[in-house]
């Protein structure tokens, strides 16, 4: 049995060699095995409690899509009891996806960055339950999903079955985009799935080998050695990194043929790579990749990907072709089929991602959310609400906002519309009397007192510029996750104790406040044990310190025990021994 | 550079924060990974060799088909820098088989298992060099091997090329056996490479998926969940005994639904499992899967597998049909496409495998050596050679032998014929006089002293029965693989001395002497932390202390220490955390 403690395991195996065996054991374990004994154990003592369920009480039936961060956030802060959660997705595990490029040439093993979600969700006292299948379409007014599991399921090869919901949880997450552009989705790797970088790592050794068989022109073993890398994002880029690692640190002394034919290629249609980040750390990544010899192609558009050469056109409209050994494909996200068909039935049917308030409630929709990288949050514009905005304001209805009126109505309006706080702090400016001058600035007179709605909408008007879309990334998705259950948790007593800013088109206040996310930063591994960081604040860090913090990162947001230890000791492995390039 | 130390690798790391990040490592390293630390240093130190290639003197081409327990062994044991190794086969990598059976259940990883044979190859003085392809025909005539690479070559898709050798040693190993019943190929997983016990994990885990979704019948779910292995060797007691370990220690907690579904069933032929150990261990082993619940169906012979059941019929002829969901298929071994087509080219036609001569030669091939499972050694019957035993032995041939002279011919006969060492000893004989006292008991004199050539064949015509085949172990392969080293190593140095037995007839000596295999014992896990081991001199032992055994004897014949670290780490961390059950 699983309930098994860690003692009686071992107790079974010590009856025989007491003393001996122990010291073993205990020498072995010391590299950090017993900090993670805590941990597995106390969930070794609470797991009896899933099983059961408790049929008596009427729960309310939470339909879980995806077990990606988004998902797996959720269910991992979800703690009230009075919900049942049937998680569906093709996918028995989470998967911690910042790692996938250390995990396509072995860096980390890909097991080591997988957590079975069955063993996620009943550490919890929420009963869950999961089904392998693949939601194929959602229905609103019936409340239901349709799902397709991956194999026939009886005897008559039924593979679709239906469940029902009481609130639906959207966290299906995105594909690869191929902007359609011809021969990508035949010849190219993607960088999504675990999967996905299992196929990679096979696929570079496998060029490896087959560069070194013999009656092969030169010319042929520098193809079947030429890797590209499509998408000069963070992905993209670590990959890049991590393959130009791993072919001079193990493959090259390996592989003596294959010496001096190895090139790594990386196209990118912007100007730059890492347009996302600082300045600083685009040119250092430039500089180092150019120093490493790969060859970074800034303003390559493909255009065409044949099942030897790949197309690229330049900003000039020069087309050029290159024949390549390898691609791997990582420019960006595209719409999963389910949510395409969702948002045409819910009206949204011109849009990349499903469409959410501020709470993450799918427009037009009721109990279904959405978050993660299939959805956009559509943050209200204030000048939609302007009116409304100021009458709220305006409590004794004079017509006017007094600087009194204004301020207490502030914290509201900044909470409901964080484009607000960011127009503030953008055009530095202190407080909301700054703001009102600004307005005023025309006539030069510092009198403030009252305001009428034109001069309001006028110190308003540029504020919507400050809205900003988050990026999709697992950071914003685990914090949407851990969000909506808070939300969950609190959903009746915050109906009767409404905790959100007072509804400007409306009654009362909002039940909670709005989602608001919180960079907390961003790495990006260039190779050589060297990392940028861009952290909150324009701080910037290069070099190996930031691989370090990097690494303290990467281990400790791990989602369990087992995974942080096998990350870890993955690490320290591939620092004694290199890395492993057996073709499986 | 895979050249730079351990220390270089981590000094550029180190180099921002000296003192903080080195207590991390130090302290994190401590178990175990310091030891390793020296080996891994070692061989970084002395790879440069591998590729530097002396062009000047002519050395012999020795090429080496597989990379499994013979081939490997060959390669690891070979010193003699005079010859140069051309590796080929479709696997890069060595695997340890015996771990196999825990590799289907996560009990440790497949990669922790394998190990690149360019690596291995690299470690030595020999020059070494390795082709992933696969070898389909041997051409002795022309000294060529016709190989074929898994994928297409050049650009005109051309995928076979031709190697010559001066030396060919064949260790290709075998297949799996299905004996032409219908539909195991089809339908039945063996369990012979790496990808097989990686895809029976993933179908073990997917079954126990698709048992967990809903609209399914009980019926459907307990077919889904009857786990069948065909094959009480080994190899299927312990994938058994391993996949009852797995379900009721990790998965049934995890899988509330298939509780009470899961079935095993054991499908024997034979009278009883493990026949070729002790009976005492045969009995223990059957009483513990009746206790396990394991159904252990003797006298079972499959008569076909069709896609969802599977037919067998009992020795009294009955015929029944069970429904199954996974089919583990291990059975015994098969020749390989190439080798039988070798055998034929050579007039072996008719044979399961090569048959090879003491001296582990092809027989009626020049330079052509064969081990492991691919090959058995035909040992050559003292009565076919009696007459010229007993002119060699008369060395006054005075036309009968001597007591002197028989004792002075005996250490010849005995390593040029082991079956007479064995008969002695099964005979519980202790020495030549006794054999020649038995031979004499019909007339119940006891003057021996001198012998006529009808005595001597009487004396000896019971001995032949003793002739052993080898098992087809892994063990057998390593110590072929390493004897076989040996000779290569002295060829030269043989020749001149040899040092062989005296050649019966013809003159001189053997250059070697013959290939005598030693058992060192054997394993069968039988589940729960219990182990049976038979060790030589009839010495058995079940239980736990027999599965520490297990675990330091696996240990320690691991192949490199980046294995031996990573299983026993695997080991600690099924301890711990349990087996993953993520379906990657």
């Amino acid at each position: 049995m699983r309930s098994f403690s860690f003692f009686e395991r071992f107790s079974k195996a010590f009856q025989d060699h007491p003393s001996l065996t122990r010291i073993i054991v205990v020498s072995t374990i010391s590299g950090g095995g017993l900090i993670a004994y805590s941990e597995a154990n106390a969930s070794y003592g609470s797991n009896g409690s899933a099983a059961v369920v408790e049929t008596g009480t009427k729960k309310k039936k939470v339909v879980l899509l995806g077990t990606g961060w988004a998902g797996t956030s959720f269910l991992k802060n979800l703690n009230n009891s009075q919900y049942e959660v049937q998680i569906i997705s093709p996918r028995n595990y989470f998967a911690f996806t910042p790692l996938l490029p250390s995990v396509t040439c072995g860096t980390v093993e890909a097991r080591s960055v997988v957590e079975p979600i069955r063993n996620i969700g009943r550490k919890k006292n929420v009963d869950t339950s999961y089904l392998e299948a693949e939601c194929f379409k959602i229905d609103p007014s019936s409340k239901k999903v349709y799902c397709r599991s991956k194999q026939g399921l009886a005897s008559n090869g039924k593979k679709e079955f239906s469940v029902d919901y009481d609130y639906l949880v959207i966290a299906t997450g995105a594909q690869s985009n191929t902007f359609n552009i011809p021969g990508v989705e035949e010849n190219c790797h993607f960088l999504k799935e675990v999967e996905d970088a299992q196929k990679i790592r096979k696929t570079v050794i496998d060029s490896f080998e087959k560069a070194s068989l013999p009656e092969l022109s030169d010319e042929e073993r520098k193809r079947i050695l030429h890797f590209v890398v499509v998408g000069g994002g963070p992905t993209g880029v670590e990959f890049a990194a991590e393959l130009h690692d791993f072919v001079t640190e193990d493959l090259v002394s390996l592989y003596p043929r294959a010496k001096g034919s190895v090139q790594i290629t990386l196209l990118e249609a912007a100007d730059h790579i890492l347009t996302m980040f600082d300045k600083r750390i685009t040119e250092f990544a430039e500089e180092k990749f150019s120093r490493d010899g790969i060859d970074v192609k800034l303003g390559s558009m493909v255009t065409k990907v044949n099942e030897k050469d790949i197309s690229a056109k330049t900003k000039g409209g020069e087309v050029s072709s290159i024949p390549y050994g390898m691609i791997v494909w990582s420019t960006g996200i595209g719409t999963r089929p389910v949510i395409k068909d969702f948002m045409k039935q819910i009206g949204q049917g011109n849009r990349r991602a499903l469409a959410t308030d501020e709470w993450l409630r799918v427009e037009g929709c009721d109990n279904i959310y959405a978050l993660g990288d299939c959805a956009t949050i559509n943050q209200r514009k204030v000048m939609e609400d302007v009116s409304a905005i100021f009458s709220k304001a305006d409590k004794d209805k004079s017509g006017t906002l007094t600087l009194k009126e204004f301020q207490e109505a502030m914290d509201d309006i900044c909470v409901r519309y964080p484009q607000v706080e960011l127009y503030l702090k953008s055009k530095r400016m202190r407080g909301i009397a700054d703001l009102l001058k600004e307005a005023e600035t025309d006539d030069g007179s510092k009198k403030n007192i009252d305001l009428k709605i034109e001069e309001f909408k006028s110190a308003l008007s540029q504020v919507d510029s400050q809205v900003k879309f988050l990026p999709a990334t697992a950071q914003v998705a685990a914090q949407q996750g851990a969000y909506l259950a808070k939300c969950f948790d609190r959903m009746e007593e915050c109906e009767k104790n409404p905790e959100g800013p007072i509804r400007m088109r409306g009654e009362g206040r909002h039940r909670f406040r709005p989602f608001r996310y919180k960079h907390l930063g961003q790495f990006a591994p260039l190779g050589g044990e060297k990392t940028a960081a861009q952290l909150p604040g324009d701080w910037v860090s290069i070099g190996h310190s930031s691989q370090w913090l990097w690494y303290s990162v990467y281990a400790s947001k791990q989602v369990s025990w087992r995974t942080r230890v096998l990350v870890v000791s993955d690490w320290m492995r591939r620092f004694i021994f290199g890395r492993d390039s057996s073709s499986i």
